[in-house]
């Protein structure tokens, strides 16, 4: 099945995905500070928030700290998520094409993702290797949730800023039809103007909750003509909403609130 | 010590890197194609080079694709290589704030890597949290070695390429003195243009060999006044010299070829 078609499946659910971003550090008293106890809290958040949900985005980096078990909790992560939501590995890779090869096939191959986040900074040959796959998502950064978007992201190349262009430029590359883009929730205007350059493709809009970007606009701008195609990102004020022995039905009240929200200003 | 002396102190060996991009496909026949062949080529490798080069730069990609012993291996590997050789992590990560401080814990704390190359795209603060590490290397990516370089990085933003703003904005980031840049060695007269820009900062100069460099001109342009700060990072056409049972023989005498060919240019 394409991605396309997996997502507008798992969106007449509800757009909101929940980031497993989850730092062992800050795991509930009641969770072992180890890699099993990152697991299981894992485990305890997808079971309870998998209702709630179209996605998960796994944040690499997380898995990446904890080492050689990192591997392996990763993998049984992904085991615990039910086949009908979607999975996007967020890791914002991008290097050479040999070398590009050699992470798409970890990400789709190995670990079986449904999607994942690239860095287009190197250019075609460096996006290339994730999009021949071509039932697998992969997301370009665009416009970044953080301060430092402002940095590269806005510079001006003629009369638009070089996030715009990346998005024009790449949606040529578009031949299987799965790139997406990364278009942070706190760029509420540049949601808005970017949906109108790639009305069809999907967004992937970080931002909401610690970050502060706004759930309506979200919404309301990130979405298509069919209020479709905007997965929707929350990770840590929902994960880490208790961190009492309750966590896990925290986290599920929590999600429902975003998924309650999410459907009042989708219709 | 401060990166910027461990490298001067390395480079008055040579300016040779050599980057271990061990792909487990391409292991000669007289190792197994195991993730433990891996490690046994690499030590054998670095047995066979280590008086021939300043450092070594890692493929993060092709131990990632190892899964779970992928870790064990690279620790390994750092582990075989002696102390006074600059250890690059090359994986060009960067994201937003608390998600780039997980890498750099994780490249620079647990694994040790003396340096680590990084996106920029994000801009200041997706790198602040490796700079912060002032011991540390953090070699952003300013002309990549690759065909599609051309896409994004030769945009003119004003009267300068993309490339040229990203070198000037970050230099001013550069206060523990540890920012160096990526430029490929396919790129010479970037590379003699940003060498004017960056005059003090080093060079970790990939595309010799395989991609088609010139080793001349990336030493002649790449190094700074004093013939230094040029990393000049050769993986393939080292470490496959030979897929016979004599493969590290080889590979140092292909090592030793670069070392003498890098002194005659660097006189």
């Amino acid at each position: 099945m394409s991605f396309l078609k997996k997502l507008e499946r798992a969106q007449k659910r509800t757009l909101l995905c929940v980031g497993l971003d989850t730092d062992i550090s800050k795991l509930p008293a009641s969770i072992p500070k180890t890699a099993n106890g990152v697991l299981q809290f894992n485990k305890k958040i997808i079971e309870a928030t998998k209702k709630y949900v179209c996605a998960y985005k796994i944040n690499l980096a997380f898995y990446e700290t904890l080492g050689k078990d990192g591997w392996k909790i990763l993998n049984e992560t992904l085991k615990a998520i039910p086949k009908n939501i979607i999975t996007i590995a967020d890791g914002k890779r991008g290097d050479i094409g040999n070398t590009s090869a050699m992470y798409a096939k970890s990400l789709f191959e190995d670990l079986n993702f449904d999607a994942a986040t690239v860095n287009p900074l190197m250019g075609f040959d460096s996006v290339e290797p994730f999009l021949n796959y071509k039932n697998k998502g992969v997301f370009l950064l665009a416009v970044t949730s953080n301060k430092g978007a402002r940095d590269f992201q806005f510079l001006k190349v003629g009369k638009k800023y070089l996030y715009k262009k990346i998005v024009e430029t790449s949606l040529k590359w578009n031949k299987h039809k799965n790139i997406g883009f990364v278009v942070g929730a706190t760029k509420s205007s540049e949601l808005k103007e970017l949906r109108k350059t790639a009305a069809s493709v999907p967004f992937l809009i970080p931002g909401i909750g610690s970050q502060g970007g706004s759930l309506k606009n979200a919404v309301k701008l990130g979405t298509n003509s069919k209020n479709n195609l905007a997965i929707i990102n929350v990770s840590r004020s929902i994960i880490y909403a208790s961190n009492g022995s309750n966590f896990a039905e925290i986290a599920e009240k929590e999600s429902k609130k975003y998924f309650d929200e999410i459907k009042k200003y989708r219709i």
